[in-house]
């Protein structure tokens, strides 16, 4: 069972993480992203972390470099679901992950999607 | 990180199962979704098991129950994602998920939950 399933959800991309993060993991998971981005031509990823309980150092830095991927494919990448004891935990850990726009769930963060490709002007990501 | 959330989709609930179900889990996932079908008043359940690459008859048996949950509190279950050979196995174990609804993958899910709710004559459901 070790594959982290990316859910097209409408015009946007669906990653919910609830399995430890390990290496081969974490490059299974960019390579299924980056190439689900470019079939469905999705506009955003939202990643959800509700279900980790913790977050390292590790998994900051890899969520920094699938947001980064997503952004030079021309994807918005939205984290969700944070727990408080995770947002404590990265800026103790010195990471405030920069260049990722976060929401409290993923309804939150569809929104976010919206809101930001409708002031890009996009005329496809009009409901 | 063993819990699997319960993630909310507009009007409907998402659960992505990606690790394996033990009777722990399940009843912690039971009390997650029914508790959350009480407080958003969620109409449609999504189950996706595109993760999984064996379904066994615990794993089908439990799907049952929690769709059978969701009915008696008024939500229908679309369980998506299935993979060709967790299909073939189910019918194999003689499991056919009579009362479960299906769906190749979340949009259709969604638009299976939305036409049945169309139907039912529901107009908080229409978009």
């Amino acid at each position: 069972m070790e594959q982290i399933p990316v859910l097209k959800l409408g015009e946007f991309l669906l990653v919910s993480i609830q399995v430890e993060l390990h290496d081969e993991l974490v490059m299974s998971l960019q390579d299924d992203l980056t190439s689900r981005i470019e079939r469905t031509h999705a506009k955003g990823v939202l990643i959800d972390i509700s279900a980790l309980e913790i977050v390292d150092s590790f998994i900051g830095r890899t969520l920094g470099h699938i947001a980064a991927m997503a952004r030079v494919m021309d994807a918005t990448t939205v984290l969700v679901g944070m727990r408080p004891a995770v947002a404590i935990t990265l800026v103790e850990l010195g990471m405030s992950l920069h260049g990722i726009r976060t929401a409290l769930d993923v309804d939150k963060g569809m929104a976010l999607l919206r809101r930001s490709l409708e002031d890009a002007g996009d005329p496809s990501s009009l409901p």
